[in-house]
């Protein structure tokens, strides 16, 4: 099935620019990028085309990770850093999704606003609860939005109900795995699927992790945890693993570093070793600028990790992130450069396409040919209207820097349709 | 006139902790608080009651530092730093104010947005332009908002038209404190009134600062401008004045730090004389931590100021700033000071009553007895409904954690009443 849409259309192939194609059309062919003209040629001449006229047509938003159960907290608790603030309000609300009811309502919200905010695809960390998880797996593949979800596995230093025991976890993470084979083999390629989600080092017993390298290997599933967040947890890390050098290195210990198939969310401290290690096996870094903040874990230093050509996407991580909208986590990833860069003058803050590039093709790699409008990429798009922005008695502005304004001043309201593989996603 | 309205109250009387008092009454007479209470006393029992029943009651926004004419521009140009962000993009907007068919479509819009946000007083930078403004002036004053508003002084520096000449700057000034002082004698207290603007050291020549010290002096008038915003223009201050200690030292010269009526904004790069010095003037400085990260400019030592009991407010600095909603700036008020504390451990974060003691009566205070709630000062509040952030099948929170949470994710709509000394402001 072939559609031609119409507008002005802006991605980044790149990260140092944007790809402006004014007043184009675009052509999608079974929710792959065909083409982009100026000029419809002959082949495509008779398709009836939707004309956006003068907005924006961009590509989704990636979040490379976020805590679905968390909705509820995004907002409170930013006096504390990481460890009371799980001890303080993340762990008790975590808790509460054994009652399928909470769980029910809570991601019946998460998962309107997801689709509000214009994210398109993300990682998502569920909680440790089997039955909760299934629901939140079954409501993403209802939505028609794109996501990596897996069980939180945590097995160590927390009390009952907070934790499981570890033969639970194991048998519920393989419940949920052949479930979702099962899925796989009605529905080809389909666009939520499995993702195994040791919470972090300190959570997960070493048999825990050995189970869980085995089952990664055995099912050729992805694999998404954090590192280096915070200093106390490093700390933590090393007491915890004293025989091994590093945090990403007990994470190789246990086989769970597998190439271009794993996510580590923060990654603020890490070594030249760990640095090394992460580019070696081709892991992808969620860069969480929002959380790093409210929660005081650090500033990442994103310039240096691109220098040195690591693989990036931004994540929202509500609920230590304030909010699901990739549009302000790319303001706050630009901020946090930018203060580094006060800091490090030898390293220079991010440009705005650079940021529209994590937020997109970054995090977007990850799913395959996603986040970009070049040819054989799943149409995943935005269709932006910024009247509202643009209503100032002054000539309109060139198209990158409506989008930026696009960026800090727009709002949900600004994203009139929503695209993922060529469908229309309905925010009913 | 006395009036009772109910609610959740919530203020800072001091910045380390909020006032709470659920479910009260405020008694309101002649727009000033006269009574929080509990219950209604005999004095009280016959006056009819408004009551907001859930909602939070909160004093309005105070925004110590903005620019109106730079609304069209939030948003843009944030990969420059200041002084090629003003001549790419600031400079040659405000230019276009010559045009009274411009200014007035771009303060329409200016004026809308502020009242929607929740601000109720505002301390503003007009442009240069003698009749824009008076628009500007005469606009607020229908729109019930309490402002400082001032024509901007520059005189050097800059190219004409975009600067003026020392003698038309001085006119023009004075034609409008005397249209101010014929307002005053026809109004009792006003709530829009003249305050001095000249643009920042580099962009008025020494016979003008002369004459605008002269002028406060005989009219009594405050005074706002720039300081210590960027290191390049620290630089430019001292190759212009190389016989004056500092940049703030060069206002001082000039006569133009007056005692509780001189805003500063930014203050970012302050030696310990230039503390000392605005310390001791009682100089108010207005913190504008999204300007200063868009542009790059550094980061505030906003704690170390604390400590050192300096007076403190918060500005949008619209468009170094890319947002006029105070609450989007207490984020990052918030978020500026934690990242100065992951450079400066001994430093500690703003809390967030810190922060809403900032953006109420830390810059409150410059307007008198303004952005608080007790005995004696003047109503401006805001009503807010945060049933849209509370729907989470969960237990409702204590109202300080509703209140961070409607900071960090809440947005204009949440707020369903706005009062300016105890009358209501129409969006309209």
């Amino acid at each position: 099935m072939t559609k031609v849409i119409k507008g002005n259309i802006i991605f980044t192939k790149v990260k140092d620019s944007f790809e402006v194609y004014e007043n184009s059309y675009l052509i999608i062919e079974n929710g792959l990028v065909k083409a982009i003209t100026h000029e419809l040629s002959d082949e495509f001449i008779d398709l009836p085309v939707e004309d956006f006229g003068n907005h924006l047509i961009i590509p989704g938003f990636v979040d490379l990770h976020l805590h679905a159960p968390q909705w509820p907290n995004m907002g409170i608790g930013y006096d504390e850093k990481l460890i009371s603030w799980l001890n303080l309000y993340t762990f008790p609300l975590e808790s509460t999704f054994d009652n399928i009811d909470i769980a029910r309502i809570n991601y019946t919200n998460f998962i309107k606003e997801l689709k509000l905010v214009g994210t398109t695809r993300a990682c998502i960390f569920a909680t440790r609860h089997l039955h909760a998880t299934k629901l939140l797996i079954s409501m993403l593949r209802e939505s028609g939005i794109g996501a990596y979800v897996g069980k939180v596995n945590m097995d160590r230093n927390a009390e009952s109900p907070l934790i499981e025991k570890t033969k639970d976890s194991i048998e519920e993470t393989l419940e949920l795995i052949k479930e979702d084979s099962l899925y796989k083999s009605q529905i080809h390629n389909p666009l939520v699927n499995y993702i195994l989600t040791p919470r972090f080092v300190p959570s997960t017993t070493p048999e825990l992790m050995t189970a869980l390298g085995e089952i990664a290997d055995e099912f050729n599933l992805p694999i998404q945890s954090h590192l280096d967040e915070n200093p106390e947890e490093i700390t933590w890390v090393k007491n915890l693993h004293p025989e091994i050098s590093s945090f990403a290195h007990v994470y190789e210990h246990f086989n769970l570093l597998k190439p271009n198939k794993t996510i580590m969310a923060h990654c603020i401290y890490m070594t030249d070793e760990e640095i090394q290690l992460i580019k070696d096996k081709q892991v992808y870094i969620a860069h969480c600028a929002a959380s790093n903040n409210n929660i005081t874990s650090g500033i990442m230093p994103l310039r240096r990790y691109l220098d040195k050509e690591l693989l990036i996407g931004i994540g929202s991580d509500i609920s230590g992130g304030h909010t699901l909208d990739i549009r302000e986590n790319m303001i706050m990833t630009i901020q946090a450069s930018k203060q580094y860069h006060v800091i490090h003058p030898e390293y220079k803050p991010i440009s705005i396409s650079e940021a529209f590039y994590l937020a997109t093709k970054g995090g977007g790699n990850f799913f395959g040919k996603v986040g970009s409008f070049e040819l054989g990429y799943e149409f995943d798009a935005l269709i932006i209207d910024d009247t509202n922005s643009n209503k100032k008695g002054l000539p309109d502005e060139p198209l990158t820097s409506r989008l930026e304004k696009f960026i800090y001043t727009g709002n949900p309201d600004n994203i009139i349709k929503r695209y993922v593989r060529g469908n229309e996603i309905s925010l009913d």
